[in-house]
């Protein structure tokens, strides 16, 4: 099994980077993560998986079900592998490098938005067994894994939430999350190391068959309104950061998993 | 020099794509265009140019002068490689596929917008002479190259002018050459291809001093108060799609060279 995670993180490690790629270029012919999830996903013909993930992160690509079926072992090794990691390093190192260069009020009303899921906290050990977004998503199964409550921070975010909130910034978390998760989505916030937070906003059931971006947009408003200034907002989807009130900078993290409109 | 620039090919293939990596991955140590400019660019420490592309690509890396220093020769074996092309495509193919999928008025006031440098035409020739964006622009020698007339279509562009036309769909140029460009700029367009359009719309000296997002969401309002719809917009900058009257959805196409804002 230590052999096979290994061998697992080579081969992401190749994929992503080409720094030791005569050591390790044998290894590009192994998919050890295709065969565990049978035939699934999107067909695109002619359009590699590189290209096909820059399109999603640019938002070119919308609306989109599944990971197409040929990218499952591309997108796998890429989110267990470094480059995620370093590709989100470079966005909240930004994000940092951004609210070190403001004249902040010091009024307490200066916040950062975070949204959750593959923001703040990663699901990859859930999404690790279910295909990397290339098997269609499965509800039941992903709300008991919520309800386990168990799911890390993501590294980068959990870095930059410490530092924010270490030049004064207040932290409000907005999430697709429903109202009736408050309870082990806080539990599951403070176990990963977000110690506290101004506001925890979940979706009530008023915003039920409304779209992320319309749910996000309001809540938004309504912080603006009770006179709090939005000066960052950061994300996995496009629907965090685009609509209304969307905040003075938005930063978008990597998520080739899936998509939220 | 035919051996140089199939080298350059090779080059560009192993650091873009993984599927010839074993045969070729000796060619990773070599950088033959980073010796050509000399010491220039940002420096980012600890990011790599990957992720600096995707912080760019993504709108996270925003208000940069340069291309940092030591990703010129990754910029320059992307933009002369593969990946750039099968990149430019993805977005391409993926507008057409929007367009095609409309129910159109037919009533001649549905429009496309494009931009023009590095979206309709490519000014990869001169940029591979100036360090890929890793130089400080100059506007004296980049005028120069302008007025020669002679920057070659992007392919993908040229592909998704010709299909989006025969859709019905107008073509109007909105780019930030200024008015004095603007003979230069409609030969050049003709002889890379582009036959004819609805509106060439070229930065008046009233603009002087603004923003591209500001004059460009100016020139779209416009557009939409005569009349017509913006049922697409593609650029190769943020600054191209964001703003007001961005039309119905936009398309990001890759430029890892330079940022406008």
């Amino acid at each position: 099994m230590a052999f096979l995670l290994l061998l697992l993180f080579l081969a992401a490690t190749t994929v992503t980077s080409h720094s030791h790629a005569s050591e390790l270029s044998f290894l590009h012919q192994i998919h050890l993560l295709r065969p565990q999830s049978g035939a699934a996903g999107d067909h695109l013909p002619g359009i590699t998986c590189l290209s096909w993930r820059l399109g999603v992160e640019t938002n070119n690509i919308v609306g989109w079900i599944t990971v197409p079926g040929e990218c499952e072992g591309y997108v796998g090794h890429y989110m267990l592998g470094q480059q995620y990691r370093e590709d989100s390093k470079a966005v909240t190192d930004e994000a940092f490098l951004y609210a070190a260069s403001l004249k902040l009020a010091g009024d307490g009303n200066d916040i950062w938005i975070f949204d959750i899921d593959e923001t703040t906290l990663s699901n990859l050990p859930y999404y690790a067994s279910h295909g990397f977004g290339a098997q269609p998503f499965n509800a039941t199964l992903f709300n008991k894994w919520v309800l386990e409550g168990k799911a890390p921070a993501l590294p980068e975010s959990l870095k930059l939430y410490r530092k924010l909130r270490s030049l004064g910034i207040k932290i409000v978390f907005i999430t697709g999350r429903t109202e009736d998760q408050r309870t082990v989505t806080a539990n599951n916030l403070k176990k990963a190391g977000y110690s506290s937070w101004l506001k925890l906003i979940l979706k009530s059931s008023s915003y039920s068959g409304k779209t992320a971006v319309f749910y996000k947009s309001s809540e938004r408003a309504k912080l603006e309104k009770n006179g709090y200034r939005i000066i960052g907002n950061i994300g996995d989807q496009w629907s965090d950061l685009l609509g209304t009130n969307t905040g003075n900078r938005t930063f978008k993290l990597p998520d080739p998993m899936y998509y939220i409109s």
